[in-house]
This record gives structure tokens, sequence and C-alpha cells, in this order.
């Protein structure tokens, strides 16, 4: 299943750095928004780049069987409620999509209830009902991953049909930071005690147990998370592993996506193993307070463009730094160029 | 001429906290968002606060004696193209004004060269023909920095007639980020060595040059930085007079200010300084890399939106910004309330 993915352009990226250092500002004087405009040309194959316009999120939604498990500071009950929420525009994300003209489309990939009366447009891809308890049993079967690893695919490829410039893959699913962590703690080698965040906003005696989670969810998954689909399996989840075959697919096609949180990135992370090269298809668009997320974008070689201690989920940080995205290609296409001024 | 500046509402800043707390989102998951939804609707006196359409941004344009002294990377003659450019709309604030909004006005404070006939609409408001070199000789004469606190003053008073709910203060000037750092040194009470920096980008040397200039001219107002229209003539230049003048001004009306880098921060505490209590009214829309910016914003108690390496001036770090104070803003208001979700 794994493929590799073609870089974006050497050449085009070259052009436009030359094209960076011709503008009319002191050279480095836009910073990180100068590397970023270079990203984005590089991805679109083209300097200066076009406006990025087409903005496209998916937020992925599934529930967690450790959510039983005391590893959430709230109840399953809140992802149904959520997708309710996201189809009435009324989520942060809606707020912050509807501010910067990005589509949402929310899909119940493995939410624990049943949607198909209240939401039908959401349950088209549905794969099964909540994902097990990580630190007990496998998460989906081995079989339901690789189906919603294709689901993810499918949905990429309707999403770029639609036109998309950037993609973003949010996650809707309460627990669903404790298998994002196992899964950054078994592709970085590293233990949960390393990895492990307050989530939502658990209390102490909850970061000591959903820690103790992760770490038999590691130690039971043992050497079966050489592989990526077997990693999904055994420590991920329904939503999780159609996010991965997202992020995947839309690298294959080389359309750009901006990451997102903990689970974002986490689901990055196993992209890169279905499709090495996915990474460089990746910017950050936060940093958020998860430990794993920080671990995991420093092995990505990938620094946030936002910092602002938000952890909302939802595709909610990488919404909020669309518009610097777009400032970026702007900056590179339409500031006067010294030639232009002193010709 | 100081008048203490009445603070933002506490009964509205304690009321917006309490409708941040009922929003359908964890405890806190909005991050600094959430405080900065906080401050603007505190600023409005309104909560759920109005969105933030009519931002207003002032670049004031100058040269600086000390550009003839090799503390800057680009020769003075660049002030004069950089005003043309603003103009013609091509500069770098321009472009993320025209993305956000935002209406940019550039105006002829003290620029060392004759605009009249080029840029009429710039003119009106000049104060001198280039201020002094600080380290040898005051910058604008006294009675110059009071004009060009006034015309900061007047402009401000006629952007919000014109129904800004938001100003930015920009500055245009080679050799603006030394009288900048000498305002902050003498305010901070810390000797040249560690508010200097880079500028638009020098080298060694000219950081060495720099410093000394600063040095000399911290040395050479001595206790006349006391007073802040004396610390102004002696360490400024107009149009960093106009720039503080213009932010006291918005203070006294209640209108919020979104600061930029280093000059816009130096004239935020020399605003400070003419109209106590005027930094309850600012917010920092990003960190520069001069270290002089981040030392004055600590004594602020501000800390910056973005931090992205960003080192233009001309607003642009403010205007980047603005995206997310407008987000802040609608995501206290239209996020859906735990009361509408479970009645």
């Amino acid at each position: 299943m794994t493929r590799d993915v073609a870089p974006p352009s050497a050449a085009i990226r070259a052009e436009a750095v030359e094209r960076l250092a011709g503008l009319a500002t002191p050279t480095g004087a836009l910073g990180r928004l100068g590397d970023l405009a270079v990203w984005v040309a590089a991805t679109q194959g083209r300097v200066p780049p076009l406006p990025v316009d087409r903005v496209r999120a998916v937020i992925f939604a599934g529930d967690h069987g450790v959510s039983d498990h005391g590893v959430s500071a709230y109840p399953k009950a809140i992802t149904t409620a959520m997708v309710h929420t996201f189809l009435l525009g009324r989520a942060g994300v809606s707020v912050l999509a509807a501010q910067h003209g990005v589509t949402v489309r929310v899909l119940d990939i493995g939410v624990d209830d049943d949607l198909d009366d209240v939401a039908p447009e959401a349950t088209a891809y549905k794969v099964c009902r909540g994902s097990g308890a990580i630190h007990l049993e496998d998460a989906p079967t081995s079989e339901q991953t690789r189906q919603a690893i294709a689901v993810g695919e499918a949905v990429a490829a309707e999403e770029i049909a639609a036109g998309a410039q950037l993609l973003i893959s949010g996650d809707m699913g309460i627990g669903n930071t404790t298998p994002a962590s196992a899964l950054i703690a078994a592709s970085l080698g590293l233990p949960a005690s390393e990895v492990t965040g307050r989530g939502t906003g658990i209390d102490e005696d909850g970061l000591a147990r959903k820690t103790l989670v992760v770490q038999r969810a590691l130690d039971r998954a043992g050497p079966r998370t050489t592989d990526p689909v077997d990693t999904l399996t055994a420590l991920g989840s329904a939503d999780l592993a159609a996010s991965a075959g997202f992020m995947a697919a839309a690298a294959r096609a080389g359309v750009p996506i901006l990451l997102d949180g903990v689970i974002s990135v986490a689901a990055a992370m196993m992209a890169a193993r279905l499709a090495p090269g996915t990474s460089a298809w990746c910017a950050a668009g936060h940093r958020s307070t998860e430990p794993a997320q920080s671990l995991a974008l420093d092995k990505l070689g990938l620094e946030p463009i936002l910092d602002l201690g938000m952890r909302l989920g939802e595709g909610s940080g990488a919404v909020a730094a669309v518009p610097l995205v777009r400032s970026a290609a702007l900056l590179l296409s339409d500031i006067a160029l010294l030639t232009d001024l002193m010709p």
C-alpha cells in the first residue's frame, strides 16, 4: 500500500527563492512568510503563486473505546452532539471557516451512534460504530483500517475534484488525543510519558490514567508498529486511518495540506509512512498544547505558523492559519520588484 | 500634556469572560484567541463583540539623520522611493491591507525630500524635512515635537471619524530603528547594548556603529528623558512623535490599537507616558526580530499574536495579525453556547 510521493518542484522552488530576493523589501524581511510563500509556489509549480482561494476542510469524526476509561474530561455523547454542531455551523471551526471562506465537510467515520436519520450526508462513508480501546484490543480490524484509508483517499479525490488548492483534515471524537499520542509515540520510539498531554483538559489523575493507557497500548502493539496499517489497527482508529489516507492521497495528487493539532499531525506521520514524501506537501498551521504534536512536527521538519495555545481540535488551528498562507502567496506575487522601481 | 486614559470596562470584561466560559468548547481551548476576544469585547464595551470590520492603518514617514552614520543597510533615498511604493499600493503592507480590507494612508511627517508635487495628499501634515542625528543633536525641536504629537492626534481623530474600530500605526524611514531603540532604552533604563538590533539587516560592524550611536544619544539626552516630550525631542523624530500622539488620542477616544514592530512599540511606550493607561487599549500584532521590541512589549505586559521573524516595518506585522483579531471576536460571538445545545 505504500507508494512514494514526488516532492514539490525543486526548480520552481529555486525560482521562487529568486523572486523573493528580488522583491522591494530588505532581504529576509518577510521572515517565515517568505519561506511559506516559496513552499506554496513549489507545491503549485508556479512563480508567482496563484492566490490560495479554494481551501477545503474535512472533519473525520469517530469515537474511541478509551473514552470509557477515564482519559478524557468529556463523555462520549459529546462526539454526536458536536457532529450536530458542525452541521449547524456553530462550532469553532465553523466560525473560522465562514470567516475565511473555507468549506467544511463533516464525515462520520466511526461515531458510536446512529446518525443516518439526522445527518445522512455525513454517514455515507461510515466504517464502524466506534473504535476499540487501544490498550485492550485492536481499534478497527485490519480490514476496516484499509477501508478507512480508502475512504480518506476517496474523499481527498472528491475535494480535489471540487477545486481544492489547499486541504485541511480535522478530527472530532472524545478520547482522540489518546490514540493520536500512541501513534506518535510508536512512530518516534518514545515512551508514553513523553508524549501524553492533557487533551481537552484532564487533571493530574486523568493524565496518569491516560499515560498508563497509552503505554499499555504501546506494549500491546509491540513489533506490529513496523507496518503502518498494523500500527493504525493496533493503536489508531477508523477516523485517524481515514485522515491518513486523505493526506497521502492529497500528496500523491500534488495538493498541499495544512496541518492542525495532534490528531492531524499523528495522521500526517502515518500518511508519511503510507506514502513516503507526504510531509513535503504539508505545512503546520499551529502549535497545539499537546507535547506529542510538537515532537511529531520536529520529526517532520515542520515549524508551525501560529502558536496561540489553542487546543480545540476540529481543524480549527489550521483554519485560523489560512489567512497567513494566503498572505504569503500574495506577498510573493504582488509586492513590487526592485527592477520595477529602479529599472 | 499628559492626561490619564480610562481603562476598558472591567464589567464588560467580566461579562466577556463569562460568555467565553459558556461556549460549547472545552474550557481554555481557544487559547490566546479567547484572551484576545475578551480584550476586544472590553474595548468595544459590548458582549458579544461586534465584528471588527473597519480597520485603518496610517503610515508615518520620516527620515533620520543617523542614516548618514552607517546605522542602516539602506540609503536615505529609499524612504522617498517607499512612499511612492505605498502610494502605488505595491509595498508589503499594501498587499496585506488589500487582502484584509484594511485602509492604508501614508503621511509624510518628516521625509527629507520635497513630495508636494508628486504626493500632495501625503504632505498636508509635514512637520520638517528630516529629523536630526540623535547622537549629535536634538531630533526635531521641542516645538516640532509638540506639533508632530498634535498631528498624530488630529489624524487619529480623522480615522476615528471615518469609522475605525481598530487602528494601526506603521512607520517608514531609513534609520528608524535607531531612534526607536533609543526611546525604548531610555524608557526602560537599559544600555544601548541590550536594545540595539540589526534593523533591516546590518552586519557586525554596522551593529557596533549603531550601538555606539544609540549609547551616545542616551548619554547626550541625560536627565531630559524624565519628560516624554523632551525624550521624543532628544531621542526620537517627528514621525515617532506623530505616531505616539496618534496612539494616545486613540486610547483617549476608546479606540483599540494593534501594535506592529519596534517603531510602533516605541511610539506606544511614549504614548503611555503622554497618556498613562494607553497600553490597556493596545494589543501586540507580532514579535519582530528587534530585541528592543520584545523588551518593550514585556514592560507593556503585551504578548504578540504572531511570531514569524518578520522585520519589514510599515505596519505589516500588525496588518498580518488583523484576521486573528477578527477571528477572536467572531469566535466569542458566533460559537454555540452550551445552553443553546443542552437547554
